[in-house]
């Protein structure tokens, strides 16, 4: 095993397949300094990766949204099998095929022991939480690679109980890294329950997984706004109402078109930081979906809000957006008695509850989504053809293992 | 009982007592044509006022912030004596005393079922929920009078258990029909519990009820922000920390000064839209105040926001805030995962609990808000102290019943 | 509308269908004198019933394991078309088609405001709580008849919005009143959630409506266990798996033939008191379910009894029974940290969820629990084919509504 | 550094202070047999006591009512200081004083991710669950003792911020190893908050402690009920009204004396499977205190179960008993809509929350549980005079660090 080839940042709309050293079972030293701890990861393991997915989110960075240095490593959706592992983990050893939560967390911190995995406190020295391959997310390197270390690895890794099994459900499993509990946990935290009748803005892979999700729980009517029609054909293949922005219409009528009111009970805000006002061609304007779910969603809605959003934007429309200030109607929400849950989804809340459903043959999220197997070295093109929109969730399967 | 003196707006700080005529078991002709029902309302009674206090949030209409017509009646914090009843008031009789929760509901709409009466969907035709004398609330007459139509009686009316003893402790149940729950709800949608470090921002009554709540829920310390001594003495009287923002000193290092660390575990912003910016005569800044407890409140912490923000407001800062849209600092909200709860509390919600606390001994809210009692005709001056920032809770007794 | 056929309890394993006087808007005297209220009640409609059916817990009084008097008149589940309404009845109207909780609720007293309809303080003189047509319930006349009388009509009913719609789907609907929000208020109980494995006790009506739910919720796996085939057929027909009790084999070991461990993630005992052990011939032992549930809940675990527990049953085994006192295996459940949700489902907390799930043509109750339509006449009979073991659950059709 | 002396289980009645090896960082042998993990431990520490406590459940290995055998080692209330550390301790260093809960978790299987440390999968091979020093908990040697050995010390060890803080408060901190949380995870149970009535059987520690912990969730009034004249006398000391079921008053009677009605908003059993009948001199009735809790506690209520029951009891009155089967009224209960909240109380949910109470100067539980500090030599003193009744929590302090 001399080397890892590993997807990196090459500079805006630009990345590319390089090679690395083979992951040792060490911590970023940035991390190590910032916590006084040891370098040295008796807690961690290698993973050979068996899927590792192309995520929205990556695109910010590769978009040049965000302050991501060239040569970042990239990846944070991992599925793997473990090939190596430290003196102190005794719940997994090798041959395991296991999930990665997306957050790198310590599972010995206040906020870990609380459940709260998306903010860690020990992972990262610039702020609560962290990830693989990420700018700014503590200098842990990416997983769309051959291999990666993961630490922690008893409290992050999510063991699949068979082999066979995993390989055969593999395309769902790998959605458990991130989106598939990215998208539950927008519409959990939108209080949606039997009966529902739910709003899910944006049809990219996170927006079809809360979409996804509000049916598994129990919406009587999901519908998903978009701009691309092929998007939205997507959703629409599994049994969801959709409503075309760029048609100019009023997203309330369109609602209650659908479903008899211009209300739902129960709405999710899956575009984030990076929206764009309404009609075709309309410009960037932070805080429109934000807006536009307050006022579809029934007064004392909840509303879920796994969208990113940044507290710098070196790209934005206006100062301050460039420092994250955006211009929210927050008098319409608190007319409406709204709630809003904000923030990363903290995976391993979800992530075995999933895995249990998509094992019984309940929860076909890959085809929901679209997952579209490519080889490593199709990566470049991968990032690519998500950013120009293909309705498509890109696996990259660099070890060939996927049937 | 020919008539019925009451406050009313007599146009931007200007208040006055007319006399109306006595009320009626009547609901507002507009909220019987909104929803098709009888005006004739079996389901009213009339209360005789014991207790009646000025609040801030009708210092908003007072201000000439509000489109409230000149002769808009005055009074949503209500704790009166029952005195007539109609025929389907089966659990209340003449001689009961009862508290009022502000927040008018009719208890058989699915709002009501599901405990949120502040959105309750039959009361108001401009929106979910009413309150009693309050602009674009439903037409509804204000309390702050001799007498007052009190609908849906059997679900609205919260009954003191002992005539005395209901008497004895007046000045703290007076409380128990707006600001106690509201503050209460504040701390308790903030997350706030048992050795909890809190920030409220604004030592009005409303801030003052908020951090005696946390001082019950069980936090370990309690800081309180405002601008003025006054108020924070106030609250340093019942065992609160202060902050006064006028200081010009960085509200994280006046935090840090007495909880160890720049961050608390619980925020309530108690101030709402007419925020201002930070120092001595800052301008208004509508989101100042959010931005500030996002700023330092905890990674995954929630905001309970009890504040007052508005969809309309006239006299604004510039034409976004004038259509209640305001620069929010979301992603650095999102960054920390927080969550943000927002709009009118549920009286009913909190209320008994409230009750049972004061009735024990162990609640003084009064003393904790500085309980002033005046006579109605005093009401005018009383508005005038109000807004000039006396650190007191102008409790009106329209018959002199209180000692 | 000269009189009101009704179906009654004569003795031991006996009803007929008798005749009774027109219902009034008046309550039972019993209640009035009480709770020293009026008997005329502004509040009551006269339903027309449109379905009624036969519950499991009528079958406790029919068969004489209650102190039910020979006249009891019987029926808690009923869907009826409004036909008189009183003068504070406001939000509907004859014609409406309703659903009425059996769980009869003033709406307005602490229990209520709650939402704990299911011991409403105000509607009982013997107890919380009270309900149509059933011993020591407060009187109340019973619903298997042509017409009925609903209390605090506003409240309590729960109306479709649209009749065609409502008729189309009326057999799930009817459901509604009491088997549906019971079976899944032991799902919701029991913490079944996303990829739950569930074991369901009883595959009665409430024993399918639940494993029925529990799918609703996500469960990965149900399986319900029963010593009927036809009811465990029933259960298969919607895609649960079955465990035959009367086998002899041991409840863990059939468990885990079916999910590859000797536990599940949650268990819920549909059966209650008059529980058999195991094997053939078994004789009735009433803790049996219950520690039966514990056995094979995991630790941790919830477990949730919508299954009838009496505090007094004459017909009992031995002198503790009689009394309500059975032998509680309590040693395990501790040991296992579990947790025990008991007493009658507040229906109105789950019945408008599950209509509007119904109504989106996403939850076929009817056809799970095989509903069957007879007409009032043959309601006698419908009693004997149920108390045999009958795998359906019979629907009076007084009126010849249902298509 | 060259032995341990610890505490230990000589036979009924008795106990032995002996000299043991000096612990290593490693686990019980049939602890790494069961699960097939390494004996070797790097996430463990060595910790020095500075305080450890004599619990009431070590009485009931001691009374001979379990299956210890000679030699057990005795002590799960554990505060110390840490001397050693393993390879995988990163966030813990010698100096750091640390409270230990009495349930030792892995932090990294599924109970512990979800917060049930009291229902671990991986320390004992016997059941989900484990402690130091106790029968049938994973062979763990006992903290009543010089030095203990802590697994997994990133996750178990609370660290107390300031060395000289910890030490002046440490009658208060000690008791945060298991009395303290047990109590306020009781009264949590129980649902107790602002406003409550409560009622809590039994006035050792533990319910003392639940007492306590009903006063800072906001009780109205806290009732303790007990047999023993001296520990009701400690739980008025800090102001809570007491019962004493020795009297032969009808204990409905007694509450309604003070509450004004025969009924409580929450009941905490803390008294388990010892309990007495009533009435002095009455013999061992192990559901009275249950039965009891279910009669006095409102319709509607949760009743919190931290006093013990067990799976089996040698010395039980009856052959039922003797398996942990138990008479109880569970139709009284489920008519009145109870639930139960049973098991060992999850130390970390809570620890960390009341020992920001205490460093705040506002939880003198110590003082409230009368804690009296002996030295290592009078622990077997310590079990006689507790046993005997004694209104006192026994602190062994074996290396003199206490003031």
């Amino acid at each position: 095993m001399s080397g890892n080839k590993t997807v990196v940042y090459k500079g805006p709309g630009e990345v590319a397949v390089e090679s690395f050293a083979y992951p040792k079972l060490e911590i970023p030293q940035e991390v190590a300094d910032a916590f006084g701890i040891k370098q040295a990861a008796p807690h961690a393991v290698i993973l050979k990766l068996v899927t590792t997915n192309i995520c929205g989110s990556d695109q910010h960075m590769v978009r040049g949204r965000t302050t991501a240095p060239i040569g970042q490593t990239l990846g944070h959706e991992i599925t793997g099998e473990v090939v190596e592992i430290g003196d102190d983990v005794l719940f997994h050893k090798p041959g395991d095929i296991c999930s990665v939560p997306f957050n790198i967390a310590c599972g010995r911190c206040r906020m870990c022991n609380e459940g709260k995995t998306g903010i860690c406190l020990n992972v990262n020295p610039a702020r609560a939480g962290a990830a693989y391959g990420y700018v700014d997310m503590g200098g842990w390197l990416g997983g769309q690679a051959e291999y990666v270390m993961i630490p922690y690895a008893d409290f992050n890794l999510l063991k699949f109980p068979d082999r066979d099994a995993a390989l055969e459900h593999i395309l769902d499993l790998t959605m458990l890294s991130d989106i598939f509990p990215t998208g539950y946990h927008g519409a959990v935290s939108a209080g949606v329950t039997t009966g529902s009748t739910v709003y899910v803005a944006g049809a990219g892979p996170v927006g079809l997984a809360a979409a996804f999700s509000a049916q598994l729980l129990g919406a009587s009517h999901v519908i998903v706004g978009d701009m691309l029609d092929a998007r939205l054909k997507q959703a629409e293949s599994f049994g969801c109402s959709t409503v075309n922005l760029a048609s100019g219409d009023s997203l309330a009528d369109m609602v209650a078109d659908i479903v008899g009111e211009p209300e739902v009970d129960a709405a999710v805000d899956a575009v984030g930081f990076e929206a764009r006002g309404h009609g075709e061609g309309a410009a960037e304007a932070p805080a429109t979906v934000l807006n536009d779910v307050m006022s579809i969603a029934r007064a004392g809605a909840a509303l879920g809000i796994p969208g990113l959003y940044v507290t710098g934007d070196p790209g934005a429309v206006n100062e301050e957006a460039k420092h994250g200030q955006i211009g929210v109607r927050l008098g319409l929400g608190w007319a409406k008695s709204h709630s809003f849950v904000t923030g990363q989804c903290p995976v391993k809340k979800y992530n075995r509850k999933l895995m249990n459903l998509i094992l019984a043959g309940r929860a076909p999220i890959g085809k929901a989504v679209n997952a579209t197997t490519i080889s490593l070295e199709d990566a470049p093109s991968g990032y690519k053809q998500f950013d120009a929109g293909a309705a498509q969730k890109f696996v990259i399967d660099p070890h060939g293992m996927v049937a």
